[in-house]
């Protein structure tokens, strides 16, 4: 295992903390329990979203932490669950009072978690929402999945409904965006390689030379099939040829488009393949109104890359425009 | 060599044809020479800032076209200098009127082409200097150079520079800029794995599985060792130590940080480094004023990193902060 790491057992609260001491304008980092709060915390009336899941997806979650987007993060142990006192501690800390959004991808650990953590605070009168994410259609069930994986979608929920918070929404107006965009998105993945968890020091599955998972999921869990290396163009319409049938995309409809890079494959390779995407698209007649390319939401050093869609319309555009201030997304502000 | 690319030949083309579709608002690709301008350039009476070297190193240099930072960038093909031509049509786009900045990194094919074009649009008029990188204190000489290597420091005299010729300063003193903080930044590198070219097929080097080489190059070229596997905080010791030593940094002086990440190296990782930075660096009594962390100058998808260090001050500090609209970096605006 060739990481640059000093003890498997402290990579997350080692890295946890350089993420704190480079972003004190953006963030503070507690410990026992563990979450990521925004520096400005809590903001009286304002909807607060609290999102997190396993490490080893940086920058999603703890990087998304500030203006525009999360108020609290609770990073678990590598491709673990964060444990419901965790969230408990993030949900009251970033509470302003105007009640409480968890973000959850649909991970059976996951949402476990977050609703326990969500049944105690209602304890102490704390409004709290759950926002399920299960964008990916590689595969009905899953590994630790009943349903489909949340992925890709995840980055785009806390994007819209951050921008949608900050704008003064209220709750129910955020559950209701953030529901509507898991809908209206669907995603699809392929590693070309493997990860390696630090603390099980040895890759996760093997791939062949000449292999490739097609439907990955993020932790490395089994997608549809394994199939044969080929071009990337090939690549792109076995990806979104799925994800298309799912949201019954055609001519005259406009998406947002999200390239996500897996970890080890390079920015250039991720827009070889976004131009391979919008030329698909244009060929069906979809619109790209919006585009994100890069390793937003990661699986370690796993290489290989997912598409998501998010059908699109003004609203979303005009959110998706707003300013955000984080340690992994960034812009007007 | 598993990629998702179509075709080793076309992977620089078809990545940057990707690019300008994702930033239409940032800037705009051209082929035939190739090259990637500003969207807004030229702007007449402001000092344009060209730059470029061999793809493979993305974001840098075309993800840093754009406001506060560079007018115009020539991405040769992978790991190989952009051709005199290219150099000759940026350098010729992005003028101003009020001369032009080529900020070039140590290699030897990067330094005589940038200096053909120079010449040849001396004879056009138009007023070009050099800024030459050369921070990497791993080696004095090597495979490419003659001299020190260019490497992180690049992206912060792009940065740098980038804010000052934004605010109206006058050619000499964007030269004068770029020259002091290229002499008051050190680097250095580690590779934990080699890349593969696509054209080559193959890796560039051949790493054991418990081996890491010190002081590597962006191109895998050889540094000053190889070593055995160590914990980050051992190799954070062995990568600053020389940066320390080279620009005399001791108690009481203030530094921006700079810790790259190699293309494969997950982001958690490079915090992780950043940490064990942190606490050396304390213990030397060295104040951190601003730092960047992430994958800004890769390898493609090499594992490691590297650290860089500028001595600092209230201008250079407030240069940074300066906003900067980039598809690669991006705060401010």
């Amino acid at each position: 295992m060739k990481k640059l790491i000093n003890d498997p057992e402290s990579v997350v609260a080692e890295s946890l903390a350089g993420l704190g001491a480079a972003h004190p304008d953006l963030l503070r980092v507690f410990e026992d329990p563990r979450y990521v709060l925004r520096a400005d915390a809590p903001r009286p009336g304002k909807v607060a979203l609290v999102s997190g899941g396993g490490s080893g997806h940086e920058p999603m979650h703890t990087g998304f932490v500030g203006l525009g987007m999360l108020d609290a993060a609770c990073p678990g142990e590598v491709f673990t669950s964060p444990t419901p006192d965790q969230v408990l501690a993030a949900t009251k800390a970033a509470n302003g009072g105007a009640g409480v959004v968890h973000i959850v991808k649909n991970y059976t650990g996951d949402v476990m978690n977050f609703e326990m953590a969500a049944d105690l605070v209602a304890e102490d009168g704390i409004s709290v929402n759950q926002i399920l994410i299960d964008d990916d259609v590689a595969v009905e069930d899953s590994l630790y999945t009943a349903g489909r994986r949340g992925v890709g979608a995840t980055v785009l929920v806390e994007k819209l409904c951050g921008a949608a918070a900050e704008a003064g929404a209220p709750l129910a107006e955020v559950v209701s965006l953030g529901k509507r965009v898991n809908e209206a998105s669907a995603s699809m993945g392929v590693a070309l390689s493997s990860c390696t968890v630090p603390a099980a020091a040895k890759p996760t599955f093997e791939l062949a030379d000449d292999e490739m998972e097609l439907g990955i999921g993020i932790h490395g869990e089994p997608g549809r099939e394994r199939v044969s290396l080929r071009p990337a163009r090939e690549v792109v319409d076995m990806l979104v040829q799925p994800v298309l049938d799912d949201l019954a995309l055609g001519r005259g409809d406009s998406v947002i488009v999200f390239v996500n890079g897996m970890g080890a494959t390079p920015l250039s390779e991720l827009y070889l393949v976004f131009n391979d995407l919008r030329a698909r698209l244009g060929t069906e007649g979809i619109a790209i109104s919006r585009c994100l390319v890069g390793p937003y939401m990661t699986a370690l050093e796993m290489a290989g890359c997912s598409i998501t869609l998010l059908r699109s319309d003004d609203q979303l555009v005009s959110l998706w425009d707003a300013p955000v201030r984080t340690a992994g997304l960034r812009w007007g502000a």
